[in-house]
């Protein structure tokens, strides 16, 4: 038997952010006739409405310090305005897209990060062990697309932050066992940049070594760290492909094709 | 072959937004052996949360005039906030819980409000042939709980905001195809009230000829006057009982005892 295809798509927050760039995201996904499942952040929307409600922002390399009004605020902007909006947009297209976030049906269950010299507060860190596959299967398999919004629990009541980049790549992992799944990280860039301020710097391939100098180097600082360390998790536990590009650029990206993004190999 | 009860039980936001009485109305929900279905509203908290952003609260006859601010703050509310914190409690009970709005997997398709003297705004009409049966009731075989905030969208891309209440009554109409449902609106009094100084003054039923003359005699008034007309359209098209009762209580409820609650009667 075959093993289907399974496009996870992870979709960053300048996207969302500007209509201009989601509108024709979401016409790109709405016309793929391939399977997918999608994964979005939104950390800039959670960020403006901090200034408005005077909550203190506070990221550390590219995390956010969840604190209680934070938790609150995240799950508002992730699991309700942001996730919901994108669903509104997909099932104009006719696409059945079904919002949920980790809490629902137990889909991500997450423990929460222990302190240590950083405190981070209702921050979730996840597992593959703990995804809820059969839920997923079960939805795709109806013909839906899941739209995850980064949002756990603990199972003890407790909501969690987990960071969206690691939703993706954990669900990636989780999902390797029942399909061959191509993990796109959708961003406003061409792939990983070698110049930040040079656009078309675009890295095709990054294998693991390469990964580590450029680190050591700071060519790669910053939020990218996160989003690479979870591209590498998920190439080295099972999924197919990974591969970080531009969102306009997305059926480019699910056709794998070579010339299109930055390559993650094991 | 028998058909099967469904108990579609709306909690409003009296209970929500107080922890020592949605802590015990979770706890009583999951002590529930029989199939059910939880809609939830959260009307106080989206007032609470306008106030802090310096949006203006306009409420009509117990409806609130959503404005495109106000659509995002009652979106991010009650499918982020208030949707994920009463998922994560039951899911800490062991009840798998699944928190949707209307928008997901287009479950409950409306018709924005055709504006006359007033002009509601981003206010969704719903009606029970465009509500996703099929879906819930998979989901419900499945063992999940459905847990339903009240937004909807126009199948065009547009959000709308939907009394909660409404909701409740157009998917126990909807789902009165396939189960002998049981409506009860829950909130903090023990029924409605005769005098609404007196907690105890609780009517045993209403018919439909008492409740005209009781709106008549303005005994019945304000945010009242929705939840009772929602109440005798799910008791006229389908719905087997309907009962508006105290959410503590939701056990005696449940089990359709006579002396507990407000019983709607055609």
């Amino acid at each position: 038997m075959q093993i289907k295809k399974l496009n996870i798509i992870k979709i960053g927050g300048n996207i969302i952010d500007d209509n201009d760039a989601l509108i024709p995201f979401i016409e790109k996904l709405s016309q793929l006739t391939e399977t997918c499942l999608l994964v979005h952040g939104g950390g800039k929307q959670a960020s403006a409405l901090s200034n408005k409600l005077g909550i203190e922002t506070k990221l550390i390399n590219g995390r956010r310090i969840t604190d209680t009004n934070t938790l609150e605020l995240v799950t508002m902007v992730f699991a309700g305005l942001i996730n919901k909006k994108i669903v509104a947009l997909l099932q104009a297209k006719q696409c059945n897209a079904i919002g949920l976030s980790g809490v629902d049906a137990n889909l991500i269950r997450a423990t929460k990060r222990i302190k240590t010299n950083i405190d981070y507060g209702f921050a979730g860190d996840v597992d593959p062990s703990n995804v809820n596959i059969e839920l997923l299967n079960n939805l795709i398999k109806s013909g839906m697309i899941p739209v995850i919004a980064p949002i756990t629990h603990d199972g003890k009541g407790q909501l969690l932050n987990t960071n969206a980049d690691c939703i993706a790549s954990v669900l990636a992992i989780a999902l390797s066992s029942l399909y061959k799944v191509n993990l796109i990280y959708c961003f406003e860039h061409n792939g990983v940049l070698k110049h930040t301020d040079d656009i078309n710097s675009v890295f095709p391939y990054i294998n693991k070594q390469s990964y580590l100098q450029l680190k050591k180097d700071s060519v790669i600082a910053g939020g990218m760290i996160p989003k690479l360390d979870h591209a590498f998790d998920a190439i080295e536990n099972g999924v197919d492909s990974v591969v970080i590009g531009d969102a306009l650029q997305l059926i480019n990206l699910v056709n794998e094709q070579k010339n299109e993004g930055t390559h993650i190999i094991a």
